[in-house]
């Protein structure tokens, strides 16, 4: 059992892993490996090195990461089993000793969720970008950073042994990170009534009301989005695809029935997986789009062509 | 083989029939017989009296024939497996030597049709309806009618014994009906490319937004509707059912796919039948509903599970 | 103050015009006109003979009265102010002394609702149509009637003196029949938050989906539809207009904007008036769709242009 | 004439710059100011320091750009007065002497794009993340950094001494970033037929289908959307703003009367500017959505509503 996750070490995303193994009762037989990018991280799983990753994949202050959200779709071949909601919040910690903040470390969206904070507090701190958030505090406490302060998780803070100057100073104090827990095909969780599909796709760039279309597919069969995220697909500005999370699984009428409608109106479309939400919240399934309402349709098809 | 049709005699759907049979290739061999009504004529068919009845749907000038549609919705069990679309023409006839035309009978579908030419050139003859346009023909040429003068087909005129006054006297020159030949299910026939599906399809009522939701189960596949027409439940104002033909065959996959859209969206659905259409025009199928990219779709979906 | 309905005598049209006079005050001073065909009625009001017509619309059993729909589209230039709903009972009326029950003349509309009643009491009796349900009795009662029973409503039966053999004899006792009073344009009644506006709309023939775009001029303005009829607009098979009612004032907003819509979608719309509803049925409106969101939203536009 | 853009000095945003003023002929009477961040840019324009400012909204690759988006979204009192379109060329520069590339700098969106360039030449070089492509051409010439190597503009590598290794080094050679001109609401350029409109939109977040209800506000007035970027509002997961651009003007009617729809659909709605296409490309306007259309409608409704 080896976890592989989104490095370095101490970030949020080890936090969200760690939350993860306890629910499954699995933290003491796992072993977890830290990776340089969400992309690693996806392709230790590939290559049979580790069971699963856990990589951030929305944020509801910073929007999706889209990083995660691009080695997932280029990454094709890859499910995601289950999400994880943690709580975010920073901790402005200093090297022992230190008496003027004159500059902080910490990664953009970092920076981004306590710029109000460090704007009132300290208007004169320039800012140091750095490749993540615990990346920020562990410098600091080797001494290879330009900064004198970090803006990081509470974890990095104190597995670096820096001093906590302040406390959840994000500017929302309610901001939370989503993770997905993402392994090899061939492993779809059961329906549980509270699940969400994840899915990629990319719209066909000859259709004016390409997105509208696609949208109508879940729409016309009364599932509901929970996130739409746009990425260019690369090849020319106007062009995307979108990943979306839908409530609802794959093992559901109605979910699968707009997967199909999806193949046919998208100009590709990648399944990633249905697990459950980390809410547990079912939604209100509209008495025309039941599994049963599905069933009878199908029945009454049949029906008819047999009488042929 | 033996063939019922809307009476009486000498009729538009007398010549609507003999057309039918004639482009079948089985006038020598068939039998055929007016009915009193759309109802008796399906019921004949129901009993096995009949191989298949005729009867009229719709008019260019009139609209949907509701007694047929009606009759076609309560008589589920049975199947359209053609249609005969025929020109209307009306004659302006009386007894020999008649010499004022003070009054006229015809069918009140009959009269709609002659109303400009009647008003301009007899703007005093006062209109009598009958049961059918050649029952005008027929009860003037056996002196058991009110009126002096009947409006009905060149074939009734010249089948009971009349003077035609005027020629082609409706308004609208280029008016047809169309008429539907209906047999028992068991024979839906082979798709040609370019064929009808016939449905009536009862709403919800406690859905505003109704009709909205059933037309997108045709425009989302690509579907076009050729005929709409509305009918009452019969249980309160504001209850509709709608007789529709699409263009498409069951047996194409964006016409299934619809049908069982339609099934779980509405109160009830029939299925009427798939038959060619008569001015063998195919429908443009867009790229995203063929039936291979249904099959693709299917594909794929069942791909992704088997993953599983 | 002179009042037109489609005659003849002693019909429910007859019954509806004074159920509106009582309700209005108005019995007293209004003298009241039949007229021999829904035409008829509205060319006296056009005409200035009449200070309003009143004639059936719709049924809820046998569905719109094309004649009525029809009529009213021709006519352009006229405006409803009122609905008028009333029940639909009728009888089953002989002259006095009459021993066995033959055959029976009504209107079709009238046959069709007795037609289970009939066949079940009178199996063997033969129907004769006649122009009118109140025609039915008062040529029974003149003797010049091929037939020896009326089904007809209860105030013809007594207006001619015959006698009521059953009462209430329709196959569904709850059938209404809607009625709409017509009068020159010049008098939209006030809204009352209970109103009906009814337009007909003719669709572009070259537009796949026209009907699905028109429909979606009120859906995506909230508003409900009361009723819908296709009307063929007589010029080729599959070319209609739609008869609409729609809840809701051309004083609101969001009916205002939504005829807007209609115009620039539909090959041709005729607004035939906004008028309280018989039911006085308040529909809910959307938040999104209030006359002061449709009023914010100008207010906001016209800020945004003024900057210029 | 002062013109801020978004710093530092040397990148693609810089080279966007003296293209616009190149082509308004502002080149010599113009000063230009590189500031830290899209937000410190903006605030140079709304203080009146600068006439205009000069950020990138999009790329090709990696989409959109948040910093601008939200920065945009929340300095409401701008507007967009011009888009630049200029093409993402990188070089790899080293200082002169230079003999192994154990490393190399850029910012994350410049890293993204030569991914696979340097994966391939340069497997063992380790990534350091800068805070724009420019600065890392800028630290390593002056002995600033722990970069080796730099992969930023040519115009970069120039302007710092730099020598160039390998130039064209971007993974798509045809990779685009598209920049928008920021000045002070006032000036909305005349529409010349080809033009974009600039809109942010939050949705309600207690409507299901609010994204497809904000779509068919452009989908039913034949508008077509040229970019969608999902971005959160920061108050929960699952809360969206959407940052879009459509082809049109405002003061052109279907634009117009979209926006109003808009407005009442959506939470908040900004204008963010209407302004020439770079590409010059007229979009093909239906017949039902032209001005003409939208002025006979209104026409009509006065017309009728002046009836009365």
């Amino acid at each position: 059992m080896r976890y592989a996750y989104l490095g370095p070490e101490a970030t949020f995303t080890e936090a969200a892993l760690l939350t993860y193994l306890d629910a499954k009762g699995l933290r003491e037989q796992a072993t977890i490996q830290p990776m340089r990018g969400a992309a690693s991280a996806l392709d230790s799983v590939l290559e049979g090195e580790s069971t699963a990753a856990i990589v951030p994949i929305e944020n509801s202050v910073e929007g999706g990461v889209p990083a995660t959200i691009d080695a997932l779709t280029e990454h094709g071949d890859l499910q995601i089993i289950a999400e994880v909601v943690v709580p975010v919040r920073f901790v402005l910690a200093v090297r022992p000793g230190t008496d003027a903040i004159t500059s902080f470390g910490s990664h953009p969206h970092g920076e981004a969720q306590v710029r109000a904070y460090m704007a009132e507090h300290y208007p004169d701190a320039v800012y140091i970008p750095t490749s993540s958030t615990a990346a920020a505090a562990r410098d600091l406490a080797g001494n290879a950073s330009d900064h004198v302060a970090a803006v990081c998780p509470a974890l990095a803070a104190e597995r670096y042994g820096l001093e906590i100057v302040a406390e959840d100073i994000g500017d929302r104090q309610d901001a939370v990170t989503r993770f997905v827990v993402v392994a090899l095909p061939g492993q779809i969780p059961e329906p549980t009534g509270a699940d969400k599909t994840t899915l990629v796709a990319a719209l066909r760039s000859d259709r004016p009301g390409a997105l509208l279309e696609l949208l109508e597919q879940f729409s016309t069969r009364g599932i509901t989005m929970s996130r739409i995220e746009s990425r260019p697909t690369g090849d020319r500005l106007g062009l995307y695809q979108f990943s979306i999370d839908l409530l609802g699984h794959i093992r559901e009428a109605r979910v699968a029935d707009a997967l199909l409608g999806v193949h046919r109106v998208a100009m590709s479309v990648k399944f990633l997986g249905s697990y459950p939400s980390a809410d547990a919240t079912r939604p209100i399934i509209d008495p025309t789009t039941t599994d049963s309402s599905f069933a009878e349709a199908s029945a009454w098809l049949t029906g008819v062509l047999d009488r042929d």
